[in-house]
């Protein structure tokens, strides 16, 4: 078995990467929310003078990453790799993007789970000695996804209590072999899980038995449990998905208490106009990037699992019928 | 610099990973072309029994796996990982079938360059012991693609001789860390390259550009030439693009020649019917496992450049004036 498989789907980094640089890019409802001062830009309105929102998050995801390279000292030739997702068509933000970055590039697409995806990638070809450097962004934008996937938001389509409102915002972080900063010390990758859910107003518990199973498995590989960790994080399960998921963790007899909290339920703080909390790509990597990085940096927090959740879909999936499948990936950050 | 780098953008392997089993499914329209015989199985329509052609891409896609599984002595437990990509909206594809695998899981979105981003992908993750075994797969089927990309095909909508025909196909193959078969040895990772092509009845055109810079790269990083390989198979520039890039790589001081074919260009023979020649994740991944695996087995190819190409556009990004950037990663693949 390869040496560095910790369990089935748990592996060890030997030489954990560095978390070296990070930056944050949100609008103007996330910038207003309880994590605003975390942010590194808040742009004024959707648009940000552009034409279209799409346009629009481009530029975000550009400039998290333009600020990410100033906060590191590195010059943008040292960059060996660019991995990014987002939520987008043929992931045009990212491929985009990967123009201006101008260095090797690998487009992932793990929905909301896209940061950890990339991360986790990341982390491994650095570890694997393929890279010394690894730039790793998405991006998610209210407009751009609420039309993609759902409806315009001109035709103010009433929605239910169990529905996510998309962040909007881009996040950035440069993965290095060697540095200052948290570090990456395993990574658990995880399958898809499809409990048969198919409303697409309701992603949280689309994407929570995702996230149970990585967790558990994360669990099973390692031999841990809840108490290992200063706190686990997932992506964007927002209120609905937060309480199934620790409904089935608790199944499987784990308490997760306090432990655990939800990028998508703390990012708006308890605001009804957000239904039951934020989702996309952005939610996570703006709330980790940004806040939780921030403790880790300050030793608040010594060891940290973030897991970000992906609900698998496409709205053609589910005209015909299909269900909405999930996925969460899991990576363990430690404080130096 | 991390010791695995021979350059900038190409990584050797060390340990170099084993193609150890494979297996194509293909449309009618392929299984009647020059290739047909090396197919594993050939489909008798567009929607092989299903009731909308998006379920029966993902039955090609499936069928591509359990026939490589058979063709392999492994229990699907044994998969480490499963790493896919295809052409729909948010890889639906991919996520479906990763649900029948129930193993990890990656997606990956490299438009028609995902055969490559993914054997790339699964050899580092092998050589850097992260894997024993990994799955990867990708799919295209001419009628998800036209409907989603240009026009449903039901409209017969009149096409340009520029123009590509997306292939209807599907291949999987099996990379593990020992045992029989041809071997990767080397990988080289492509940077996004856009000179600024609008027009999407021209996707050749818009990749050769990549495929060039890859090709001239991958030169660069390791101090070779065209005659250091027994062949150089592109992935999908089809005729117009296929022109270009040899234009582009002579522009560069090397010279091509007979070395170079393009699986667009071989799939569907000289048959104007298909235009320019084929593209889509599929064109590539069958005629490569299919055909050039089969030649690399027997011993008359030694050295292989396989190189896959993908046009990194929406429909709604070209219809707001954007380019089309295109990407190209190459895998070096060894007879054993």
């Amino acid at each position: 078995m390869a040496d560095k498989l910790l369990g089935k789907q748990t592996m060890r980094l030997k030489s954990p990467p560095v978390i070296t640089a990070r930056a944050t890019v949100v609008g103007h409802r996330e910038g207003e929310g309880p994590l605003g001062e975390y942010f590194d830009h808040i742009i004024p309105d959707d648009l940000w003078g552009e034409d279209t929102c799409e346009k629009a998050e481009r530029k975000m995801m550009e400039e998290a990453i333009t600020r990410t390279m100033e906060a590191s000292d590195l010059t943008p030739e040292q960059i060996d790799l660019f991995i990014a997702g987002d939520l987008l068509n043929q992931i045009v933000t990212s491929s985009f993007v990967a123009r201006q970055v101008g260095q090797a590039f690998l487009g992932i697409y793990g929905a909301c789970s896209s940061m950890t995806e990339g991360m986790a990638l990341g982390s491994m070809l650095i570890d694997g000695d393929y890279a010394d450097h690894v730039l790793v962004a998405t991006s998610s934008h209210y407009q751009t996804a609420e039309r993609q996937f759902r409806f315009p938001v001109e035709l103010n389509i009433q929605r239910s209590g169990r529905a996510q409102f998309t962040v909007t915002g881009s996040g950035a972080a440069i993965l290095s072999k060697q540095g200052k900063g948290p570090r990456i010390t395993e990574v658990t990758l995880g399958k898809v899980i499809d409990l048969g859910l198919r409303n697409p107003e309701d992603l949280g518990s689309a994407m929570a038995p995702a996230a149970a199973d990585t967790l558990l498995q994360h669990f099973n590989d390692t031999g841990r449990n809840v108490g290992y960790y200063d706190l686990i994080i997932t992506g964007d399960l927002a209120a609905v998905g937060a309480t199934m998921f620790a409904d089935l963790v608790k199944e499987a007899g784990h308490t997760l208490g306090n432990k655990h909290i939800d990028a998508g339920t703390m990012i708006y703080g308890a605001n009804p106009r957000f239904k039951a909390g934020g989702s996309g790509c952005g939610c996570s990597a703006v709330v980790f990037l940004g806040y939780i990085m921030k403790l880790l940096e300050q030793g608040r927090y010594r060891r940290v699992l973030f897991m970000a959740t992906g609900a698998l879909f496409s709205p053609l999936s589910y005209q015909q019928g299909e269900s909405i499948p999930g996925v969460a990936h899991a990576v363990v950050v430690e404080a130096q």
